[in-house]
C-alpha cells in the first residue's frame, strides 16, 4: 500500500524498515521457540544468535543513512502536503520515533544487554527453582544499572523512570501513572477491605481433576469459537504464558496445563492471550515489516488481553454460555455446580502471592508495588540486596499475606530477568483501558450480553477489530483510546465496574 | 580454542564466520519451524524472512573485507609454519574454499534463489496435493534456468553438473558419480532380478495397527536408549522427516506416524534421522561458529543415517534385541511372529514408486535415476513438460513399476522445489560409505553382533564418534573416509554386503 508514495527516500526507508523486521520476526521465532520447544542444551548457542540479530537489528536501524531518508522523506512530506493522519505520514511518525530513540543508545550497550538478558534468564529460572534471591541478585544488580544508564541516555527527562515506560508505553509519564495509581489504590484497598469482612466464596470445585487431553481440546475449540484463526496462529505449552508472532497470519500463544487448576491456569490464561492474538491477527495486513505494524502499546495490548479474560470470560452472560459446554466436555465434574456457583467461584476476591492468579480487586496492588520497588532501585534508595524483604514486608501491609520464600515473592515474575524494567505499569493501564473500552462497545453493541449468552462473539471482535486492532501502531496509545472511547485515560469505568460487580457478588 | 591463534587477520575473521553462522541457525530455526509447527498462512512472511536472511549471510560472508582477512590469515599461516592438519589451518581451508565459491555467485542471484524456492516449495505441495505436474512445472522451469546460471558462475568444468555436486558433496566429481553408479547399477540389477525370481516374503504383520501414542513413546525410548541425547536435541513430526541443528547441543529430527505403517514410517525413519543426529551432536563443539561445524558432507552424513537405520536396524542382532522389547510396548500384535519372520519382514525387496520407502536393493536404482533426469534437464536435451512421461517409462524399465499419477512419480520429493539439483546423488554416496564403514567397524570391534544383542550401542557410538563425528567439517568427505576405513571409496563393500545378506534371505 506504500508503494505509491511518490518519495524515492520513503521507498528505500521503507525497504530498510522491512529488512530490520524481517530480523526482527526472525528473533521473535527464535525467542518462541526458546519457551516452547528448544531442548535445554540448546540455551548457550541461542543467546549468542539471539545477541547476533539484537545487534545487527540495531545497526541496520540506526545507520546514519536512514536518518538522511528520513529527513528527505518529512522533507518530500511537508513539500507534498501529505494528510498528517495518512497511513504514509504516521509510518514517518512512527519511523521517526523509534529511530530517534534507538540512535541515543549505543550498539554496545544492545549487545551487552542481549546478552545479560540472556544470561539473567537462566540465572533467575535456578534462582527460582532453588528459591534463592541471591543466585539471581548479582544479575538484577547488574541490569538495574544498565537500566540507569539507559535512562541517562535520553536525559534531561522528568523523572528516571520515563525513558523506561515510554519504551513499553509511547507517550506515557511517570506522573500521569503515578496519579493514576494513586486513585485506584484508594478506591481498591477500600473495596477489598469491604469484601473481606463479608461471607467467603466457595471456588473448591474448580480444583476438581480435568483431564489434561480434555482441557487442550476443550480450550482450542473454545479459542476457535470465539473468533482465533488458528491458520494463522497456535497455541503451544510454555512454562509462563506468552504470545508472540511472526506476522499477522502467525501469531503464536502458549499456555500451561495443571489437572486439578484447570481455570487458574490453562482456560483463563488462554483467554487473555487470546486477547493479545486477535489484536495481533487485527492489525492491518498492509502494515506488514512496517513500523504501524504491531500493536500501539503494551498497555493496549493488555486492555484486549485483560477485555477478553475478565470483561468477557468472567462475566455471567458468557459463563452462561460457558457452563454446559464445559459440563459436555469434562462429564460429570461440574453437575452440581449451578451458574450462580461457578460465576462467584471464578470471581472469587482472596489477597494471595502470585500475580498472575490474582483477581480482578488485587491485581493492580501487585503492579503498585512492582513500580514503587523498580522506581527505588533506579534512584538507588533501595539496595537489590534488600528487595526480597522489602518486597515481602509491602506484600504484607497491602495484601495482609507474605511470601514463604522467595520463588513466591520477589522471584515470581520473569520481566526482571529480562531486562523489562518499566513493563509492569502496563499491565494495570491494560485494566483501566479495558473497562474504559468495555463501556464504549457496550454503548454500540447493547445486546452484547444476549449475544455472549449465545455464545456469539463476531460483533464484539468486529468492533474490536474497527476501532482498535487494524489501526495497529498507527496511533499512540491514548489517541487510540480517545478514537475507541471518545474520552481520555481515566479511572472511573474500571472503578464502577468493579465496585458494581464486586458489590453483587459479596452484597455490599 | 581458535583463541590462542596469533594472528589478528584470522581473528577478524574467526568473529565473522560466527556471526554469520549465528544468522544461518537463525534461518535453520525458521525452517525447522516451517516443517514442523508453522501455521499455513505464515508461509509468506516466512519466505521473505528466510530472503533476507539468506541475502544477509551472503553479504556478510562474500565482503571484500573477508577476502582481506582470509589472505593475510593465510600468510600469518605460512610465515608461522602452521601444522596444515591442525585446527586452524583447516579452519582457513574450509573458509577459503567457501569463500571463494560464495563469490563466485552475485548475492542478487542468492535472494532470487531463495525467493524462487520458497515460492516453488508452495506449488509443489499444491501441484502434489493435486497429482498435477502442471501446476509446479513453471517454478521448476525457473529453478533449473537458474540453476543452469549457477553451474555457469562456476565455468569452466569438466561437467555442467559437477558446480552443482560439489556445492553438497566438497570435491565430488560427476564422473565419479558415473562411473560408481554404473557399476552399482550392473550388480544392483542382476541382484534384483535373481531376488524376483524367487517366492516373495511376507511382511503382512507390519502393516497392523500400532497405536500411534505407543509409537511415539517407543520411538522416543529406542532413540534414547541408542545414544541420542534428548537434553541436546528433539523428535517431533514433520510431512517429511528431516534432520536439522542449530548447534551440536541443539539438534532437531522430525519423523511422521501412521498407525497402520509403524516400521515404514516412525520407526525406520526415525533411526535414519536418529543417524543424522547423532553425527549432528557428536561435532567437536571447539568447532561451534566455525566453518568446522557440521558434517563433511551430505554423502557421509547419508552414511551415517543408513547405518543406523539399515547396517544396525535391520541386522538380524539388532532386531533380536528389539524384538522382545516391542512384544512388550504392544502387547499381543507381534507374538505370532518369530525372529526370522520378522527379520525377512522388515528386509523384503519389492521394487515400488516412493524413494523413501525403498528396500536396500531397489533404493539406489532411484538415486539414478534422478542424477540422469536432472542432468538431461541441465543439459537441455529434456524438456520440463516432458518429465512426468520420462520419468514414468524410466520407472518402467527400471523397476517394472509405473506411477499412476504424478504425486507417486515425479512430484514425490520435495528436493527440487527446494533447488536441491545436486543433491540426490549423495544419498547413494552414502549408501556405499555406510557399508564401507561398517566393515571398518566390524574390524574393530568384532563382538559388535554380540553388543547390538545386548542392544548395546555405545561402542559403536563411541567408534564413529571418534573416527568421524568429531572431526565435522574438518576433513574433506573422502579424507574422512580413508582416516576411518583406510581405502578410498569403493562400490565393493556395499555390493558385498547386499548379497550376502539377500543371498542369505532369498536363497541364492
Amino acid at each position: 500500500m506504500f508503494d505509491d508514495v511518490r518519495s524515492e527516500a520513503f521507498q528505500q526507508l521503507h525497504a530498510r524498515v522491512a529488512e530490520v523486521a524481517r530480523y526482527g520476526a526472525a528473533a521473535a521465532v527464535l525467542g518462541w521457540d526458546q519457551e516452547t520447544f528448544m531442548p535445554p542444551k540448546g540455551q548457550p548457542a541461542r543467546a549468542r544468535q539471539l545477541r547476533a540479530l539484537a545487534q545487527l537489528m540495531h545497526q541496520r536501524g540506526t545507520d546514519p543513512q536512514v536518518g538522511k531518508w528520513l529527513a528527505q522523506a518529512e522533507a518530500d512530506m511537508r513539500s507534498q502536503g501529505w494528510d498528517p493522519d495518512s497511513d504514509p505520514a504516521r509510518f514517518l511518525k512512527v519511523a521517526r520515533r523509534e529511530y530517534d530513540r534507538a540512535t541515543k543508545v549505543p550498539t554496545e550497550w544492545v549487545a551487552e544487554f542481549a546478552q545479560l538478558t540472556s544470561e539473567a534468564k537462566m540465572h533467575w529460572q535456578q534462582a527460582r527453582a532453588q528459591k534463592d534471591f541471591t543466585l539471581f541478585a548479582p544479575y538484577l544488580r547488574r541490569i538495574v544499572a544498565m537500566k540507569r544508564d539507559y535512562a541517562a541516555f535520553f536525559a534531561p527527562y522528568d523523572h528516571v523512570y520515563d525513558p523506561l515506560l515510554d519504551a513499553f508505553e509511547p507517550g506515557m509519564k511517570t506522573a500521569t501513572v503515578q496519579q493514576l495509581f494513586a486513585r485506584l489504590r484508594t478506591e481498591q484497598v477500600a473495596l477489598l477491605k469491604a469484601i473481606l469482612a463479608r461471607p467467603q466464596v466457595d471456588d473448591a470445585f474448580l480444583y476438581r481433576p480435568f483431564p489434561v487431553a480434555q482441557q487442550k481440546a476443550f480450550v482450542r475449540w473454545v479459542l476457535e469459537h470465539m473468533g482465533f484463526d488458528f491458520e494463522a496462529g497456535r497455541l503451544d505449552e510454555s512454562a509462563h504464558p506468552f504470545t508472540t508472532g511472526f506476522s499477522v497470519h502467525d501469531v503464536r500463544l502458549t499456555t500451561r496445563y495443571n489437572e486439578t487448576d484447570f481455570f487458574g491456569q490453562a482456560f483463563y490464561s488462554s483467554l487473555h492471550e487470546m486477547g493479545h492474538g486477535l489484536y495481533g491477527q487485527g492489525v492491518n495486513p498492509d502494515y506488514e515489516e512496517t513500523p504501524l505494524a504491531g500493536g500501539a502499546s503494551l498497555g493496549v495490548h493488555e486492555s484486549q488481553s485483560r477485555l477478553w479474560e475478565n470483561l468477557v470470560g468472567r462475566s455471567r452472560p458468557y459463563l452462561t454460555w460457558l457452563l454446559p459446554h464445559l459440563r459436555q466436555a469434562f462429564p460429570g465434574v461440574l453437575d452440581d455446580v449451578d451458574l450462580d456457583a461457578f460465576y462467584r467461584g471464578v470471581n472469587k476476591v482472596q489477597p494471595s502471592l502470585i500475580r498472575t492468579e490474582a483477581d480482578e480487586v488485587t491485581y493492580n496492588l501487585h503492579i503498585m508495588l512492582r513500580l514503587d520497588l523498580e522506581i527505588a532501585l533506579l534512584e538507588g534508595s533501595l539496595d537489590v540486596d534488600d528487595l526480597p524483604e522489602v518486597w515481602n514486608r509491602r506484600m504484607e501491609e497491602d495484601l495482609g499475606v507474605r511470601p514463604g520464600n522467595d520463588a513466591e515473592g520477589v522471584l515470581q515474575d520473569i520481566h526482571w530477568a529480562m531486562g523489562g524494567l518499566g513493563y509492569f505499569p502496563t499491565y494495570a493501564l491494560g485494566n483501566v483501558m479495558s473497562a474504559q473500552i468495555w463501556q464504549a462497545v457496550r454503548r454500540d453493541l447493547p445486546d452484547l450480553d444476549a449475544q455472549m449468552q449465545a455464545g456469539r462473539f463476531a460483533d464484539l471482535l468486529a468492533w474490536l477489530r474497527e476501532h482498535i486492532h487494524r489501526y495497529g501502531r498507527k496511533f499512540e496509545p491514548l489517541e487510540v483510546l480517545r478514537k475507541a472511547t471518545g474520552q481520555d485515560l481515566q479511572a472511573e469505568p474500571y472503578l464502577d465496574y468493579l465496585r458494581a460487580k464486586y458489590g453483587e457478588i459479596y452484597g455490599l
